[in-house]
C-alpha cells in the first residue's frame, strides 16, 4: 500500500498545475524516459505500444487510398536543402549538421531531415517521365530532427517519430483533392480511433508551412482550453516541381511540371490524447488506442480457485486485448496502476465473485462500476467498450463546445484572453499585422480559417476594418 | 514488345557477372533508388514491402517471447559512446558525426547511432533497480548510420534500416539462452518464411562484435558461393553494465551487475534473398514474403468476359495477396514483370481457358506451368505456394551442400578457394595469426565455429598446429 499512496499521490492535480501535471503523466504512465540529451526522449514499451496502434490504424487508412510506404534516406545534402528557398529559410534555424564522417571531414554539410520535400521533390525528379507514371502516392514513417528550443514530451521535442506523405500529380484538381482527402482521413481517425473532435481549416499566410502554397490543419482542444494543432496537409502547387525539375510529358505531349502534397502526423498525438482524456488518476486511453483494453484483477487471489477463474476470463475475452495482473501487489496498487495507464475497463473478481456467477467491470473514463453476470461477459466488454470509445468523442465534444465562445469586439476578444482559454471564433480582415499584434498582447493565435465559416461581426476583431474571414483563435501548445 | 524486350536484356546474365546482375535486379525489379549521397538508398515501395513484411513476420515472433518494443533516441554524447572502449574503437571510424544544431555549434559532439548498446546501456543504468525489474526484453526497429567506405544496396550501406534488441538479465544463464534463442528465431525465421537455409556458430575473436564476449552468427550462402552473414546476437557479459553502472538488487539483497545481450538483423537479408533465390530473369520470392503472391494476366484481355474472369478469380482468390494486371502493357511484357519481380506465381486466363474452364498457373521458381481445373483454383493455388515455399529451401539446402566441402591440408584448402568459392569445412588452431595470413593470401575469412562440430583432420589447415576447432572458411559480403 505504501507504494500504491507513492505512485498516486505524486501526481499534480491538474487544475492546480496543468503543465506538471502533463510531465507527471508522461513519467508515471510509463509513457517516456528522459535521455541524455535535451529534447530527445526514449519511448518506453507502454508509450511506444500506443504508437504502434495509431500506426497501423492509420497505415490502413493511408493504403486503403492507394498510398505505399517507402524508406527515403536520413541526411540531406545542403546544397539540395537549400533549391527551394523558403523552405531552407524556414527550416535552417532548426536543422542539425553532420559535418564529419569516420575521420573525414565532409566536403558538404548533411542536415538530418527535418522534413523530407527536398528529398522526395529529388527523387520524383529521376523516377516520373510520363503521366502513366502519375499519381505517385509515397509515405514514409520515420524520425526527423529540428534542433527546438523550449521541448516537452511529445508536444515539441527535437526528435520525433511521424508519417510524411509525399504526392505528386498531373493536374491541380487531383493535387488539391489528394490534400482535403488526407485531412479528411486525419480528421476521422482522430474522431474515430482516438475519440478527439478537430476543427478543419486552413491556416492563415502567417501560420501556413514555409513553402507551401496552403495549409490545412486539424484543430484539437485540450482539457486546459489550449490547442494543439494536430495534424497537417499541405498543397504546394507547383513550387516544388519548379525548384528540383519534375517534368512529366502528359498526355498532350506537354511537358508539364507535377502538382505537388505533403502530409504529416507526428507522436504529438499521443500528446493530444493525454491532454484530451487524461484526469487526476492518470492516462485514459480510448479502447481503439489501447494497448490492454480489459485488465483483470483477482480479489485474494491466494485463495482456491480465484487465479484458475482469472484466467479462464482472459481467455474467453480473448478477442480482445486483455491481460491479467497476477503479480504479487496489492489489489489497491493494481487499481491505481491500472488506472494510471488509462486502461478502459478493470475486470474486479474474486471468491464471493465466483460464488454469485458475476464479476465487476469498472469503466476508466467514468470510473463506473457494473457487476454483469459471468455468462455474458464477453458480450457486456465488447459493449462497454464500444460505448466508451463514442462517449470519450461525445465529453471531448461537448467540452471543445463549452469552451468555444463568439468575439465581436476588441474588447470582448481581449477581456477573453485575459482571464482563461478556450476557442474564440472572431472576423479578420487578412491583415497579417493584427494577427502580430493579437500574438504579441495576448499570446494568442490564428489556429485556421475553419471550413464551416459563419458571420460573427462585419469587422475585424483586431483592426475594426470590414472582415470576410471567421478564424478560430486560441492560446497553442 | 520492344519495352518488354529492353527489360529483360538489360539484366546481365548472373553466371558472366554476378555483382552487375545483382545490382541490375535491385534497380530493375524496382526494389531501389541511389541517392544523392553515396551509401544511401531510397527503398521503393516494392522493396519497402518485402521489407514490412519481414518486420510484421519476425515481429511477432520476437514478441511471442516476451520482447516488446521501444524508440531511443538517434543521437548519442560522444562521451557516452566512448564509455565502453572495445565499441568506441570499432565503430569510432564509420561514425557520422553532428556538431551544429541550428546555428549553434554543440558544445560535445552527437553520433549518429551506428549501433545502440550505450543507449540502451545508459537508459537502463536508472530504470532497473531490483530483481523483479529483470529482464528487460527491449528492442526497436530503426535505421543506423556507419560510413563504410565501399557501398551497396542493402549489402552494405552508410544508412540502413534493422532491428536491434538489447536485452538484461539477472544471471549469466539466462542472458545466454537468449542469446541462443534470438539466434534460433533468426535461423528459423530464414529458413521457414525466406527459405534460406543457414549454418548456426560462433564468430572468432577476430570477427566478433566489438564489446562483445561471444557474437553466434547464422550464415547464408549466395548463388555464387560467397557467404553473407544473415543475423548475429551477442552475449556481452557484464562489460556494458559495468562501463554504464548498470546495477540492481538481487533476491539476496546483494547489488549486482546484469548481464546483457544483444542480437540484430538488417535490410541485408533483402540482399541475401535476391542472391540465394533470383536468377537470370530476376527475383523470385519466397510466398511468405511476396508482397505479391498471384498475378493474375489476363489474355485478350479486350474479348468479352476476360477481364471479368480475371477480376472473379481475384475476388475468389483474397485469402491470399493477389492482383490483376489489367494494364494495356503486352501479355509478354506483363509476364517478363511478374518475372522480374519475382512475384511466385502467374495465373494467365484467356478465352479459350474461360471456355475450357481452366486456367495456367505457372510457378516463378521452376517456370513450370500447370493447368488446373477453374473450380478448384483457390486449393491449387494454396497447394503450390506452400510447395514453393518448401521446394525453394530445399533447393537452396542443395545448393549449400554442394558447394560445401572439406579440406584437411593447407594445399587442398589454397587449391580450392583459387579456383572458386564456396563452404570449406578445415580446422583451425585458435590462433589468430592463420585466420590473419589466410584473408590476406586468398581473401577468405572464418565464418562461423559451427554448433555442429566435427573432425576433419587434427591439424590446422594453416600452420599444421594440433586443432580442434572446424570451422567454416568463405569469401563473404
Amino acid at each position: 500500500m505504501a507504494d500504491n499512496k507513492k505512485m498516486v499521490e505524486q501526481i499534480t492535480d491538474m487544475d492546480q498545475d496543468f503543465t506538471q501535471w502533463y510531465t507527471d503523466v508522461c513519467t508515471k504512465a510509463d509513457l517516456i524516459a528522459y535521455s541524455h540529451i535535451k529534447g530527445f526522449m526514449v519511448i518506453k514499451p507502454y508509450g511506444y505500444a500506443i504508437w504502434e496502434n495509431i500506426q497501423a490504424l492509420l497505415d490502413k487508412r493511408f493504403k486503403a487510398t492507394g498510398v505505399e510506404n517507402v524508406y527515403m534516406p536520413l541526411l540531406i545534402p545542403e546544397s539540395l536543402l537549400a533549391k527551394e528557398g523558403e523552405l531552407v529559410n524556414g527550416f535552417a534555424p532548426e536543422v542539425a549538421w553532420v559535418t564529419a564522417g569516420g575521420t573525414e571531414p565532409l566536403t558538404e554539410r548533411l542536415a538530418i531531415r527535418p522534413t523530407s520535400e527536398t528529398v522526395f521533390s529529388d527523387f520524383y525528379k529521376d523516377d516520373v517521365h510520363s503521366y502513366r507514371d502519375l499519381p505517385r502516392l509515397y509515405n514514409q514513417w520515420c524520425s526527423v530532427v529540428r534542433w527546438e528550443k523550449e521541448t516537452r514530451p511529445f508536444l515539441r521535442s527535437r526528435e520525433f517519430l511521424w508519417q510524411e506523405g509525399h504526392t505528386i500529380h498531373a493536374t491541380k484538381e487531383e493535387a488539391e483533392e489528394r490534400t482535403q482527402q488526407m485531412l479528411n482521413i486525419y480528421a476521422d481517425f482522430l474522431a474515430e480511433d482516438m475519440a478527439i473532435p478537430t476543427i478543419k481549416g486552413q491556416k492563415t499566410e502567417k501560420e501556413k508551412f514555409a513553402g507551401a502554397e496552403a495549409t490545412y490543419t486539424v484543430e484539437a482542444m485540450m482539457h486546459d482550453g489550449r490547442a494543439l494543432q494536430s495534424g497537417t496537409s499541405h498543397f504546394f502547387g507547383q513550387k516544388f516541381s519548379e525548384a528540383y525539375d519534375i517534368t512529366f510529358t502528359d498526355k498532350d505531349n506537354q511537358l508539364k511540371y507535377v502538382w505537388q502534397t505533403s502530409w504529416g502526423v507526428t507522436t504529438r498525438m499521443i500528446g493530444a490524447m493525454i491532454m484530451v482524456h487524461g484526469d487526476n488518476r492518470g492516462l485514459c486511453l480510448p479502447p481503439h488506442i489501447a494497448p490492454t483494453q480489459v485488465m483483470i484483477i483477482p480479489i485474494q487471489q491466494k485463495k482456491d480457485g480465484v487465479l484458475d477463474k482469472a484466467y479462464e476470463l482472459r481467455d474467453r475475452l480473448s478477442s480482445f486485448k486483455v491481460k491479467v495482473d497476477d503479480s504479487d501487489k496489492t489489489p489497491g496498487y493494481k487499481y491505481a496502476e491500472q488506472e494510471m495507464r488509462g486502461i478502459p475497463l478493470r475486470l474486479e473478481v474474486g471468491p464471493r465473485d465466483i460464488e454469485n456467477k458475476v464479476c465487476v467491470l469498472v469503466r476508466r473514463d467514468t470510473l463506473e462500476k457494473i457487476e454483469v453476470s459471468m455468462d455474458e461477459i464477453e458480450t457486456k466488454v465488447a459493449e462497454l467498450l464500444d460505448t466508451m470509445q463514442k462517449d470519450m468523442l461525445e465529453k471531448a465534444r461537448a467540452h471543445m463546445a463549452a469552451e468555444t465562445t463568439e468575439a465581436k469586439t476588441a474588447a470582448e476578444f481581449k477581456a477573453h484572453f485575459e482571464k482563461g482559454n478556450g476557442f474564440v471564433e472572431a472576423m479578420w480582415c487578412g491583415d497579417r499585422a493584427c494577427e502580430d499584434k493579437i500574438k504579441e498582447e495576448l499570446g494568442v493565435t490564428s489556429r485556421c480559417m475553419p471550413f464551416e465559416q459563419k458571420e460573427i461581426s462585419g469587422t475585424c476583431v483586431c483592426c475594426g476594418k470590414p472582415a470576410h474571414k471567421m478564424v478560430i483563435w486560441a492560446k497553442a501548445y
